[in-house]
């Protein structure tokens, strides 16, 4: 436990998580945490590798940044202009350090001090991986393991919802038939594997958070077309996304210059999910103390067996 | 091995780690990487645990963001403003967006669409450490076992040089003598440590990139008071500081309230470990295979047990 460095952890987490030293400090949507939630972390990385070993899945990890080349080409900007992160660096010489340091010393705006990078946050880790297979064509399909550090601008109280977090993605790129078979299964495996962690779950339909006006008619369109299910589970009393299971269709494929095996452009799936939101879970359904878990939960987590 | 997806690693890197499918190629400074490399940071992140084991350290893990307000009472943007990188996000409405979107389709510089949010990359992870102890005095000493993603805007093609990449820092917080016996204390440990990776290593007087004409004359002085040391080992030919020691005198403790117990303001010393550098110098020194490492240097990342 992290002994006294924990007393600002903000009131929207349940009191497991805010008093028992799994966390530390800093502002809003952003923690550091301790050796317990680490072992967490380690155990449900190890249990997710479990569940995708038998899928000749390629194991990649990315850094939290993307090129801001991928991220243009990307289309998020279109979609989702709330949420990204751009990397901004100050260039000037001596007489423009001056300007700046004098900006941030006396709490004026910085903003224009900087100018835009060729790095954006990932808000995604699948982002990285399309581009990998850019100008190729998929036959038999190809599937990732992918893990990476994302960012969402939406600092917020709410339990779980971070600005920086963990992500793990399964990534599958192939023929209509091959991703949605995909997203089918991983339907099923998602919360039957959220639900051995010894959590209550629902898995519901769900959209993406399209921005504007325009925004609110594809996100009616994703959900009625059942693109997007997300497994819900409680932190405390709210209920919170833990994993979400996506189709979508050519979406990436176009983007990104991917063909199935006919030459037509590739369809993907792919089923997320977020680590620290399942690990808040497990200690506001567990408790705060790691050995007083279910011994089946701590079994799938240390030891990667799976009891029920 | 990651098929196929290596192609476009950059000439700078060893052959080692271009030809081997160790890493993906993402932009200039920034890669991903597989199963190998990541079973290499595991066991890095295993031995350097074992390590700090004695000596009564807290372990803590960041995100790789760190809010602002800290960032701009550390005094970074004086010394180093040519390496941070500040998060930016979008804030408008749907008209602003059109505006947004524009720019970025047509290739524009759309830095000005963007406005400066509460998040900055983490230059360091220490950076996250300090605030914790701020107000406090620390009598006897505080230790704690860092670790986290940093970010420097320094794109490179050198071996080494990224954007993006994990720090692991034991931060050592107390009085002048406790401070300073951890640099030197860790002077000789960091060496030794790297040593028995079966590196060749120097050990050298070093200083920070302090910017500007003012910079050179600190950076001159830091180097002569030796208040910096770093670690070095070839990746390829090309010598690169893996790891440094660095006292801080009173700056971190000053800066953020932190108390020794003669109510003065607190000493603080760290050292920092980069593990990619570490695991790109294994992969050149011991190839791409770790089944071939030698034998030792494989006790010592995945059993944790050092035979030298």
């Amino acid at each position: 436990m992290v002994k006294g460095l924990g007393e600002r952890i903000p009131a929207g987490l349940p009191n497991e998580l805010r008093n028992h030293g799994l966390l530390v400090n800093t502002t809003t949507g952003l923690y550091g945490w301790g050796a317990e939630l680490e072992t967490v972390y380690s155990g449900l990385t190890k249990a997710l590798s479990a569940e995708v070993a038998e899928m000749d899945s390629t194991e990649l990890h990315f850094p939290p940044v993307l090129p801001r080349s991928v991220f243009e080409k990307s289309e998020y900007v279109a979609s989702f202009p709330q949420l990204f992160g751009a990397v901004h660096a100050f260039r000037g010489d001596e007489r423009a350090h001056e300007r700046l340091e004098r900006a941030v010393n006396t709490g004026e705006d910085w903003s224009g001090h900087t100018r835009l990078t060729d790095f954006v946050l990932a808000p995604a880790v699948c982002y990285s991986v399309y581009p990998l297979f850019g100008g190729t064509a998929v036959e038999g399909g190809r599937t990732v393991d992918a893990s990476g550090f994302c960012f969402r601008h939406e600092p917020s109280t709410e339990p779980g919802r971070l600005v920086s977090f963990r992500l793990r993605e399964f990534v599958r790129i192939g023929s209509p038939a091959e991703a949605s078979a995909w997203f089918s299964q991983w339907y099923e495996r998602a919360s039957a594997f959220v639900r051995r962690l010894g959590l209550k779950v629902e898995v519901e339909a769900a959209s993406d958070p399209f921005f504007g006006t325009s925004g609110q008619v594809m996100a009616e369109n994703q959900r009625e077309e059942g693109m997007k299910a997300e497994v819900v589970v409680p932190i405390g009393d709210h209920p919170v996304a833990v994993a979400s299971i996506n189709y979508h269709r050519d979406h990436f494929g176009r983007i990104f210059d991917i063909r199935s095996a006919g030459g037509e452009p590739a369809h993907s799936a792919c089923v997320g999910f977020g680590l620290e939101r399942i690990a808040f879970a497990l200690v506001s359904a567990h408790g705060p103390r790691l050995a007083e878990w279910p011994d089946d939960v701590r079994e799938l987590l240390w030891n990667g067996r799976s009891t029920r």
